[in-house]
C-alpha cells in the first residue's frame, strides 16, 4: 500500500473530476498532509487536456484500483460502479461531491456534498471556510471545472452558487469565463482522431436500477450532423459494450452546446423507454431532444421515472 | 404533507439528537427557511430534560413517521433503521452528522459528516462558515450535545476539534462544561422511576450486519451495582425484544462515567460472540469491559469485527 492519499475523480473523467482532484490536492496540503496525490481513473478528454495546455500542467498519473487499506479521496463521484477496483478495501478519508448519493462506510469520515452544479463550487466554499488562499492556478482549475459542468452556466444543472464562485474565481484568476471557457469547451468537440469506441467511452457512465444495468454517455458537439455522420459506427460499438456488459439500455447523446439540445441513439432491448421518457418518437434508433442538455438533471432522472 | 422542514435526530434520541435538532433550526431560520421545525422520534431523556429544564425550554413534539415528499433535515444519524417510518419516500434536504454512513438519496442534497465526537461540532463549524452569529442559548445547546457524547471529553471519540469548540463554546454561553456537564451526566443516571422496559429503551440503537439484526443499549451511571440489583427485570424485558425483533444479539451496557468502565449484560444466541470481542469471560450472562465507554469507537466496531 502507498502513503500517498490518492485523490481521484469518477471513471471517464471529465474536466471536473480532474480539475476538482487537483484542487483537492492543494486543499490537503494546505491543511498538512503532505502525501496527497491528484491520480486519474482514465485519460484527459481534450476539453480537459486544453485546461492542461493553458496552465502548461502535467498531466496525472492514471490508476485503475487500489491496494487494501489504501488511503483515498473520492471527488465528483461516490458511487462504487463509477471508482476504482477495490474501492471497499481503501480507506475513504474524504468526499466532496454533488451528485445523488449511493454511499457506504464502516468507520466515521468527511463527506461533503451539495445541491450545486459543480464539485469546485463546494471546494471553493472549503478554502473559504478554512482561510486558505487560493492562487491563480488553482482559481483557473475550479473556473474551468464550472464552465465545463454548467456549460457556461447554460445547464438545468448550473445554481446561483456556480454563478457567484464563477464570479469570485474571474476575479482571483483575470480569466473571463465565457471567451476562456468558449474555447475550451471547443476543443472538446474536437472527435477527430478518436475511433468510435473511443468517443462513447469519453464521457459515459453506467447506472442501476432494480437490476437493470444502463449507460449514458454524452459528447459535446458545435455540430450534431457532423457527428451522426458516423451514427453506424457509433451504433455497432454500442452493441458490442451492450453484449459484453450485459446492459439493458445505452443512451448515447451528442449535445449542442450552442443550440442546447441534443440528438441521443437508444439501444438495447430497453431502447424504447426513451419515447415515453421525453414524449418522443424514435426513428433509426435518433431522436431530438429539445432543450435538453443535462444527463444528472434531465436524462437520467427521466430514464430512471420510466424504466420498469 | 405538512409544508414544514421537520428536523429530527435518531429514535431513542440522547442530548446531541435533541440538542442537535433545535441547532439545526436556528441555522435554517437564520438561513431564511422560515418552515423549519425541530422534533423527536422519542421521549426525552433524564438528561436531555436537565438541558430543558435548566434552559427553560419546551419539549419537542414527537413523531414517529412522515408523509410521503415531507421535506425533513436529518442531524445525528443517517440509516433508515434509526430513523422516522417512511424516511424513503420523504425529501431530504440536508443531513448533518458524524457517523458511519449507510446512505441513498436518488437526488442531490447537502450532506455534511466529520470524524468528530458530536454533531453539535459539526454545526458550530457551519455557524462559522456562515458567519451566523451563536446566542447563548444555542451556544449552550451545543455545549450540552458535546458534554453528552464525549462524556466530558473522556470518551475516546471526542477529537481535538470537539474540545475546541467546546472552549469556544464556554466563552459564548458563559457555562463552565465541567461543573454543569457533570450534573447534566449524572441526572441522565436516574433510573428510579423507569421500568425495565424504559431503561433499555432510553438509549438503543438497532445494527445490522450480513442478515443479522442486533440491539446495543446504553445507560450511564455512577454506580453500576445499584443499575444491576434490576439485573434479572432487565433481563427479561431483553429476551422479550429478541423474541419480538427476531434478534440474534442484544447487548446492554451500563456505563460508569466516574470510572469509565461498562458492565453488559449480553442476550440472544450470537451472546457469547462477546467473549471474543473483548477477551473477557461472560459469567451469568454479565461481563465488565474496563475502560470501555463508547458504544460507537468501542463496542459496536469489536462485535462487527466478531460476528460471522
Amino acid at each position: 500500500m502507498s502513503n500517498k492519499t490518492l485523490i481521484f475523480g469518477h471513471k471517464n473523467p471529465d474536466t471536473d473530476s480532474i480539475a476538482s482532484s487537483f484542487v483537492m490536492e492543494n486543499l490537503e496540503k494546505n491543511l498538512g498532509n503532505d502525501e496527497a496525490k491528484a491520480v486519474a481513473l482514465g485519460n484527459l478528454n481534450k476539453e480537459t487536456k486544453y485546461v492542461f495546455n493553458y496552465l502548461g500542467m502535467e498531466e496525472p498519473e492514471i490508476i485503475s484500483d487500489v491496494e487494501n487499506d489504501q488511503n483515498v479521496i473520492l471527488v465528483d463521484h461516490n458511487e462504487a460502479s463509477q471508482s476504482v477496483t477495490n474501492l471497499e478495501h481503501s480507506k475513504i478519508l474524504k468526499v466532496v461531491d454533488h451528485h445523488t448519493m449511493n454511499f457506504v462506510a464502516p468507520y466515521q469520515l468527511y463527506y461533503r456534498t451539495e445541491p450545486v452544479g459543480c464539485t469546485s463550487t463546494v471546494l471553493y466554499k472549503i478554502y473559504k471556510e478554512y482561510g486558505i488562499k487560493i492562487d491563480k492556478k488553482t482559481a483557473l482549475l475550479m473556473l474551468s471545472a464550472i464552465a465545463s459542468d454548467t456549460l457556461l452556466f447554460k445547464s438545468p444543472t448550473c445554481t446561483p452558487d456556480d454563478i457567484r464562485v464563477a464570479e469570485e474565481l474571474m476575479n482571483i484568476s483575470g480569466v473571463d469565463i465565457k471567451s476562456y471557457g468558449t474555447d475550451m469547451l471547443k476543443a472538446g468537440t474536437d472527435l477527430s482522431d478518436y475511433t468510435p469506441e473511443q468517443v462513447i467511452n469519453i464521457d459515459c457512465k453506467l447506472f442501476e436500477k432494480g437490476g437493470k444495468k444502463f449507460k449514458i454517455a454524452q459528447v459535446n458537439t458545435a455540430d450534431i450532423d457532423n457527428v451522426f455522420k458516423n451514427q453506424a459506427y457509433f451504433e455497432a460499438a454500442i452493441n458490442q459494450d451492450i453484449e459484453k456488459e450485459k446492459l439493458d439500455l445505452y443512451v448515447f447523446a451528442a449535445t449542442d452546446i450552442v443550440n442546447s439540445n441534443s440528438k441521443i441513439i437508444t439501444l438495447g432491448h430497453d431502447a424504447p423507454v426513451v419515447e415515453k421518457a421525453f414524449g418522443v418518437s424514435v426513428t433509426n434508433n435518433t431522436a431530438m431532444l429539445e432543450n435538453v442538455v443535462s444527463r444528472k438533471k434531465q436524462i437520467l432522472p427521466n430514464i430512471l421515472n420510466n424504466l420498469d
